[in-house]
């Protein structure tokens, strides 16, 4: 007989739907009459070794609904990465309240956590059930389709440069926006859906799966510029040169590093500056400008997927159900079945845990600079419904009154 | 007898809703049985001089429509502040088109080419009804109770703040979101109706009205953060010292002039660096991160103010009524006359032109770093309907197990 108490955490950057999840948990657990009550752990991992808990089974359902159209994490999110000791902490406090149900919304960071405290439960014979449930804005978890969080970015992408690509055609120069993705491009690709007309931006795309080569850049930027007058460029904040070493890390002073090693790249608009400097230095264009699209585009609180909120609320609710209805632990994955549908599977923890996906060939045109068709019908349908639309005048054009006029 | 020949023309930064009053233009003139010709120069001023002339009575009503939908300048647009030389060249071209109203699209400087044009042709005697449609998203146009585009970039920042609090929420530290406006706080000021609950950010907001002190600014910060455990932070990229030097200028190495001789200020993150490096130096806090909201808050696609939109309309087919009704040149301008309601007056080219409104005192709080709630009043019902809305948990705690547990 189980204890009837569950928990559920959020852990890494929030999303525009990762509240969905949690309130697909919530919900979906309060239909089993094994469950008698939920837990949230407040700022993932570190509210369970804090033993920071509130009664989620207090919560109105309808109150649930409004949180789960929130974007951000409701219950907080938290950037540690467990450890053995830390996992050891998490599983004790688990035991002490007699929690046998655990779901961590999360990244790949988040899927090994889940993995340890899965091992830590069955070497010692408690009779837990860990499952983790997907989100990335970075689309980067192997055997999903794609990941709840990454479409409602991608949107916010697209719709970033079809609108800077407007401004750019009637103010003309060299605009670069600088996209989140330290290994993965597919947010930075997502640009390519903002594109209606041929001649429309962004002209250039680069992704962390090809070498960045600061003169090859120059000079697809100097013929873009030479053929159209104007140039949109994309550019993943994880772009690094052959040796892998980023380009920002190249001239960053004193580049910040996070609990997992890494160089911060987010929340600083040095790398799109550094570009723009190069541009104005080496190419004489006058007048360029750089934007880095930092935490706007994944919580900015307008712009989300529709298909991306309810496949988020699905993971959730699918959680549940392979945690009582199952028999193992595993992470949840979104696999496509049509266009476009989708359904859900539950992956062994150790084939997701972390482990890194990145775009796949087919989906980067030959040139490294455009995404391929494959990788348009593989978007668009997760951008959701209700995308706006550019139009264009036909410019008819007018004789000048010297020529001897039109009329 | 006029020769029922008009030119249309857009100046300045593009907005979201800017080609509304050029389709409000177009559509309004095709009305009057006078009007034979509708005429859009390309690129504004520039595309007058240069006879860049594109007939828009050929467009189609439906496209027209499709495009006053679509944000950025659909004639393209100028930064050209012409001088008087300038605006004879202007003229003579109008002449030898035989064009009698013109209707110039933009802000003050925009309002003062209109201006210029205007004496140029009463001088010579020649027919010419000149008229200024207000744009701006900056909305410092004096005798305007607010000025088109400004709503919908104001939706589009008071929306990303309500998502950048939630997400700071969620990972606690420091998050600076800088605003564009050079002199005029009100964008920045847009900030505060992303707020809801009393503890939500930003807690801190910085327009130029008010002098920037940095010491002051740290010990805001210090103070929220010790209070709250995060700091979010609302800067107009135009703050300046008690000297009127703005502070980017104080530390950026080779500052970009414009051809208003005016150091470039959008397009870089570095205001945002900057501030981000004086917190973690100074008040040792680990977490800060910094976003330039850059162009995404004057042209990203999704985000317009079906008011904004209405307005920006009513603009343009109000210029067109006033040049073929009335006897005299001028600025079209928004008077407010209900809450809500509004209404349209033709004012002078001099009292606009040229000219810079600046927030008004009653709008900003005595501390110089939150907004009054009359701004809020005036602000809100400018952004228009469908603005998303951000829910919480109730977080009802639960007792830590070694304490005894709760059941």
């Amino acid at each position: 007989m189980s204890s009837g108490k569950i928990l559920v955490a959020q852990g890494g950057g929030p999303t525009a739907v990762i509240n969905q999840s949690l309130a697909g948990i919530v919900l979906e657990a309060r239909r089993f009459r094994d469950v008698r009550l939920v837990y949230g752990a407040r700022h993932g991992v570190r509210g369970i070794v804090d033993e920071d808990f509130v009664d989620l089974t207090r919560e109105t359902s309808h109150n649930l609904e409004a949180v789960a159209a929130t974007p951000g994490a409701a219950l907080g999110s938290t950037r540690d990465k467990p450890d053995l000791a830390y996992c050891q902490e998490i599983f004790k406090v688990l035991r002490a309240h007699g929690i046998e149900h655990f779901f961590y919304i999360g990244g790949n960071d988040s899927a090994d956590t889940v993995r340890i405290v899965s091992e830590q439960a069955a070497a010692a014979g408690y009779p837990l059930r860990a499952v983790h449930v997907p989100k990335t804005i970075d689309n980067d978890l192997v055997g999903n389709d794609h990941t709840p969080g990454f479409p409602s970015a991608a949107r916010f992408v697209a719709q970033s440069f079809a609108g800077a690509n407007l401004d750019n055609a009637a103010l003309p120069g060299v605009y670069i926006g600088v996209v989140m993705g330290r290994h993965a491009g597919f947010l930075t690709a997502a640009s390519a859906l903002g594109k209606k007309f041929p001649d429309d931006g962004p002209h250039l795309i680069y992704v962390p799966e090809r070498p960045f080569v600061i003169e090859r850049f120059l000079a697809d930027v100097k013929s873009t510029y030479e053929r159209l007058g104007r140039c949109v460029v994309a550019v993943s904040e994880g772009v690094h040169d052959g040796s892998g070493t980023p380009i920002l890390a190249q001239l960053a002073k004193s580049a910040e590093h996070d609990a997992h090693g890494n160089v911060q790249l987010s929340g600083t608009g040095a790398l799109a500056d550094l570009l723009c400097e190069e541009i104005k230095g080496k190419l004489g264009i006058k007048r360029v400008r750089g934007d880095t699209f930092g935490y706007l585009q994944r919580s900015f609180i307008g712009c989300v997927s529709d298909v991306d909120q309810r496949e988020a609320r699905e993971v959730g609710e699918k959680a549940v159900q392979f945690a009582f209805w199952g028999d193992c632990d595993g992470s949840v994955a979104i696999r496509r079945t049509g266009f476009y549908s989708a359904d859900f599977v539950l992956q062994r923890l150790q084939d997701v845990a972390g482990r890194t996906r990145t775009m796949e060939d087919e989906f980067i045109a030959p040139s490294g600079t455009d995404v391929t068709d494959a990788f348009r019908l593989y978007l668009r349908p997760l951008l959701g419904s209700g995308m706006p639309d550019a139009f264009r005048l036909r410019m008819a054009p007018v004789a000048k009154a010297a020529g001897g006029g039109c009329d």
